[in-house]
């Protein structure tokens, strides 16, 4: 089952993928069920009530009839990991614990849904605003101290996740900030992929594409720290609930073509130059897929610019 | 005005103070006010409608009568300062950016209520759990880019906050991750002051108290990035909402008393020995005291064992 989570008519609702592009709006086929994905996920029953709704039901809605949010757009905690791929890792020459994964938190306001506009921040504030293609893991029933053999059962599915940073502000000071929590910098999307129909995540392969280049390519199992690991560790110290998410990091670059000069690192306004990274200006397109998870795709539109707006 | 967040019979509500422990309860007062703190924040008269309400009215309840929830129980987003005290930046020997505040994200889930109990984690996972007192800011109406000079206006109150953070978690990995965001580590009360009975807030002294005696005193002028700055640099980045709660950094160590073993560094179980810290314990209590804010009081219990517990 593929679940998505969006707004019609300032309404929230969540709505069962019958195709590529259409849906079944729960809403209207299950009008008992919550209205957002955090709470359905919260009811022990939730999923399977949604999948029966849906059952045979064709669709009333398509995507673009609607305005998508994140997966869920209100978890009580997005846990992200920094430096969770090898290649990633060697390319950018920092150090990262190999006992430990590296983690810190983002907000529900630095992220947007799939086919919403991302805001690239203005140039006098930070001209280094890079896509972070990533694997997010939802987590269905909740839970403290998961062994790793358990981990499984606390996984609701997965989804696309670009954890857009902006890097001048990520090198500010040691913890990053505002560099991982830029306004609207980031993308959750397209759907919530149920575990049945994702398959074994760590044979699939992560493709990022900045204008229809392919920027990142890597298979999961690339990881330094598994998702086994990561809920193993984080439910430790912290009670998973239900809609918490769990972004895994992001891979390496790819090297560039010969001769192209907008991934030089002399083009690369951050602090860490790296080979082949280009990064996002207003008017690009940037995609994140993940083989039989779907594909994330974002526009990228300039910022207001930074004038006093009192709310 | 001083405010508090409560929860009775299961239902939230928000209440003002009359005197040192009963207060008014808005849901009878105000039934047309919004039944959560942030959501009183998010209305232009919110806090003016409370006023009137409990103006000339004698108090329903007591402190005693609920239990107290943190000041704002459900923030967007708790922006945290780390080493903003100069004399805690000397004591660690920790460097710091002197340009850019050193900022993480706590999450709800680590943060309990004036005298709501902490949780002190099972000893095989971190003996180094540390209070740390500091001074809790929450935004009123919100904006973005918000200049120094206008960053008043946009503050409600302000409320003691203690940052327990447990040291061998927050050492893990470069970025603070579990070390500050420990199930129930932290507490955030009493209650919301606003501005025009808080008074100068860089005149007022701040107090921790662990089993009455006291470990850190300091003016609140000593920190290295003003509330009034801070705002603006977060700002820059992050549209500030109503109820978003920004916590200053803790201070220095006292000196402890001569001869006094509990808080010699050789008895210290973190990665970073400072004199005079003594760590929490089950059956301690732990209060900080910011003068004309109120006193923030906790006891200290065991956390649960580290034992799988499925939701």
């Amino acid at each position: 089952m593929r679940l998505i989570s969006y707004h019609l008519k300032g309404e929230p609702g969540v709505g069962v993928m019958t195709d590529a592009t259409r849906f079944v709006a729960l809403p209207k086929a299950a009008p008992d069920l919550p209205r957002t994905l955090k709470q359905v996920l919260a009811q022990r029953d939730g999923l399977d009530r949604a999948r029966a709704a849906a059952n045979g039901r064709s669709a009333d809605l398509s995507l673009s009839d609607v305005n998508l949010d994140p997966v869920i757009p209100d978890p009580y905690v997005t846990w992200a990991l920094a430096l969770n791929f090898k290649r990633h890792i060697e390319e950018t020459r920092l150090t990262t614990s190999t006992q430990y994964p590296h983690l810190f938190i983002r907000h529900p306001g630095s992220i947007v849904g799939h086919l919403q506009p991302l805001a690239c921040p203005p140039p006098e504030l930070d001209r280094a605003y890079d896509y972070e293609g990533e694997l997010a893991v939802v987590i269905g029933r909740g839970g403290r101290h998961i062994p790793m053999d358990k981990a499984k059962d606390h996984i609701a599915g997965y989804a696309c996740y670009n954890e857009g940073s902006t890097r001048n502000y990520q090198s500010h000071n040691r913890q990053f900030g505002l560099g991982k929590n830029f306004e609207r910098s980031g993308s959750f999307g397209p759907w919530l992929t149920t575990p049945d129909e994702a398959g074994d995540i760590y044979q699939k392969e992560l493709v990022t594409r900045l204008n229809g280049k392919v920027r990142q390519r890597t298979r999961l199992d690339d990881m330094l720290f598994s998702v086994e690991k990561t809920i193993a560790y984080i439910s430790g110290g912290h009670l998973l609930r239900p809609g918490d998410v769990i972004v895994m990091g992001t891979p390496g670059q790819l090297p560039p073509p010969p001769g192209e000069k907008e991934s030089d690192p002399s083009n690369q306004f951050g602090p860490i130059k790296v080979k082949g990274a280009v990064h996002m200006r207003p008017g690009d397109r940037v995609e994140v897929e993940i083989g039989g998870l779907g594909t994330l795709s974002n526009s990228v539109v300039a910022d207001e610019p930074a004038v006093y707006r009192p709310l």
